[in-house]
């Protein structure tokens, strides 16, 4: 695929990221019965966070900065979760929906790290710190057990997504095929946990 | 206003939020029954939180680090609270004096971003984020319930300044101007809050 | 000493400190019977965060970002955690291991922002963030109470090794002298406040 074709592509998938996160951001908020205002932190929060930090750690201007509309459309997402009944997002749909947005960004991610010069191993947590932070500050906030002490494997697919995006890059394997496959494997991996409700194994002594 | 008076102002006022947010970081772990490093600790992350992170966004140089004063001030007030009696500051005058430096700081936040070329939505989220998120961080490390997962008026307060700001500089007003109105309606809407205790529609299936 | 001889040892105590820190954070997650990946994740909050609020802070590149190496360390901190029993670093040996890395990371925030022409007070502020913001965002996920919340002698150990490094620049005392002196004065305060209980007084109305 050529660039002209890829970088729109990139840029869809990228704000469709933002706004699946700031879906489950608004929700956590409407579940606790919160205000608007609330609700529109959250989904900043959890729509903004992963890639904030990223950009941040990696010495690139903040995304959602110089660009007017990534911010927009965490507030209309917010809107949205306002005005509908939280059943309507409950539930598969969601679990799914955010399962989609993690591994995205967890190559996304990746693969802006490694275009920034970053070595492999930084450039794999880049990747994975874009899946998974927007989350863990929103439960922290809320107050709530964050995805980080649970068993499930969550954290575990945005690993598996990244560290094949940075495979795939010392191979030097062309890069949209690397992408997608690496997507597909951590987003398989998350729906077998969701259906088999599979699970890390835990610390023994 | 001509700039010779204006920025001597703005600092003077900048340094005055710093104060009055620092105090209630203070405060946090007076009512605590905390030592004079945890005290410090507090009042320096509630004064300099929100600005820090507003500048680590748009990419401006951290506003304390170059400027050995600012952080001497948050340890001056963490001194303060330390050999005074919490009740000389309890109840109303700390209230409003939070939301002096709430309202100014999410004004100072919102012209700092525009000053920097940052686009209408973001600005005024930097204008929030200064005004509030000292206050946040301050809760969570605290282990308190933040301001956040309340429904009283308090982030609203900051936004209303900061769009205010943001409309102005829009409709190319008189900064000066813009700032004063921006500030005394967000700071009027706070007062409001306090005294008739003001708070938003929570959300209902 | 030469700075032939110095910065490889200030390289090696860096990376020491690091793997240190990732160590208590390791063991947190193992004491919460978590499993591996949360484990690699605590042991890198731990071990990279307060270097790298330190950075962004002072405007250097983050330290861990261009350097695939100390990433590396953490993540096999976690795997030794992983395979070996709690028991192995429980007690007295992880205190006094981590009063190492705390006050050794004091002095070496310290010196960093010195380098960087921050100015004294913000320098002795970085040094205290260097040395305690790890664990600090480490208990804040964990849902444990902060050591910031506990009366025991632990920032002011830290403290007192970046002040005594602010001193001996401001007296443009011989570096390395000041260094070794500043770490050891530290330490010698922690080890006493964990032999002893030593505490801060706390507040009193």
């Amino acid at each position: 695929m050529n660039p002209a074709v890829l970088t729109p592509l990139l840029d869809w998938l990228d704000l469709a990221g933002v706004a699946i996160f700031a879906l489950t951001g608004a929700l956590v908020a409407a579940r606790e019965k919160q205000t608007f205002v609330t609700m529109a932190f959250f989904a900043l929060i959890t729509g903004l966070g992963g890639g904030t930090m990223r950009d941040l750690f990696i010495g690139a201007p903040v995304f959602w900065i110089h660009d007017g509309w990534v911010a927009a459309v965490c507030l209309g997402i917010a809107l949205l979760a306002w005005f509908t009944p939280t059943r309507w997002w409950e539930g598969r749909f969601l679990a799914i929906a955010d399962g989609v947005g993690l591994t995205a960004y967890a190559v996304l991610g990746t693969a802006k790290a490694l275009s920034y010069g970053v070595p492999p191993i930084p450039s794999f947590l880049m990747g994975v710190i874009t899946g998974c932070v927007g989350g863990i500050v929103r439960d922290v906030i809320a107050g709530r057990p964050s995805i980080l002490m649970r068993p499930e494997l969550y954290v575990t697919a945005a690993a598996l997504s990244a560290s094949l995006t940075v495979l795939g890059e010392l191979l030097t394997l062309e890069r949209v095929v690397v992408w997608i496959v690496a997507a597909l494997a951590g987003f398989a991996l998350r729906l077998a946990a969701i259906g088999w409700q599979l699970s890390l194994p835990s610390y023994r002594e």
